[in-house]
């Protein structure tokens, strides 16, 4: 089942961890650096973002991959609600639910990233997990400050006086200093599963290639000398 | 509209806070707090709790009160599944949606604070406000460590971290080492709308007056001596 050669202990020896997988190329490293210290359970987010459908069946193949049961999926389609249009006339009472798509100005939810670790921390303290990994980039992160390792620290230490004292949960960032290439070439070392990793904005049966996300992605492979496994259209 | 004689400054100079706003009466003294000092955008959380309806309209009935717009209603059901019994199963994937109500084993969701807490600061983050306010108190909190000043400074910490360099929000948790009857008692002097508040566990017309959540209220003006606005079945 799986292919990877850089497993260290026993599988029932290793202690849990809660492992953020969107599907992308980043948290599948991620994993992939998870797993060589850790049973990893698996969480991945739903925002009713347009490749939903997509991101969510790279979870599950990458989950699938590696033969992972503990799997959590969580809609925070909330988060869109927050940073959505929605918000721009106070007075009107806040729906529950989706705007439409495109109607959120910017990618960018404020604080997002501590949504995903709260969520995993209830999850990892729920299941008594030891570590929770998140794929979060520096670099690629457009300066956002909820993506520095100065708020991952900082989260950490909320974390210890948040979680019961029997709780000793590590926050582990193991790309945060890392180039697309770097990563790319990490996550070939490990075997990790490339080919089931989704990284296109759009919604194809091939990726088209030239998006934002496909252009980081294929500059990544490219310097990295590792050839991308994903056709293109 | 307002009753509140300790209104210092006029609406327009203040800045703005975010209030988590349960509809209880913990939070609604919490407003009554804050907005001496701020003008109060009100937060309101639906765990697809039995008495979600009625405290809702306990939240709308607060806000009107004290003619409030800035209202957000986000719905967090995903905490009753993080919590929820569908977890003790790991090799079953996990669907979106509620649990049977009672198959949560208890109320409390591990690190939940951080979940309310994060949502607060990502739309104070979009309003631009300065202070982020939850009643939270520790004496009635059953030694939950995400209901400890020790948390909420921590985490005061990684707001600063994590969000804008312009941002600079404050956590206000004026009521963390209160009693009930301190609370009742401040809630009085500030004439703060203790009749549309609601406590009870049980979704009527009127309050049973024999749950917990009563009986805990009941003792806190009993021993304010205050009378309780509620009427009792």
């Amino acid at each position: 089942m799986t292919r990877d050669r850089a497993t260290r202990r026993p599988e029932a020896d290793k202690p849990l961890a809660v492992v953020l997988l969107s599907g992308g190329l980043d948290s599948c490293v991620s994993l992939a650096l998870a797993r060589r210290e850790y049973q990893p359970a698996v969480l991945h987010l739903n925002y009713g973002q347009r490749t939903e459908a997509r991101e969510l069946q790279a979870f599950n193949a990458i989950a699938g991959h590696y033969g992972l049961d503990r799997r959590l999926v969580v809609d925070v389609s909330y988060l869109k609600q927050i940073g959505g249009s929605s918000l721009t006339d106070p007075s009107r009472p806040v729906e529950v639910g989706l705007p439409a798509p495109g109607s959120v100005p910017g990618t960018y939810v404020p604080f997002r990233n501590a949504h995903l670790l709260s969520l995993g921390v209830s999850w990892a303290e729920v299941l008594g997990a030891a570590a929770l990994f998140i794929g979060a980039v520096e670099e690629d992160s457009s300066g956002y400050p909820d993506c520095t390792e100065e708020f991952f620290r900082r989260f950490e230490a909320a974390i210890a006086a948040g979680t019961r004292p029997e709780t000793h949960l590590v926050v582990h960032t193991p790309l945060i200093h890392r180039s697309k290439a770097d990563i790319v070439r990490c996550g070939s070392e490990l075997a990790a599963p490339l080919h089931l990793t989704w990284s296109c904005y759009t919604e194809n049966e091939r990726a088209c290639g030239v998006c934002e996300s496909c252009r980081l992605r294929r500059r990544g492979f490219a310097a990295a000398g590792v050839p991308d496994p994903l056709p293109y259209a």
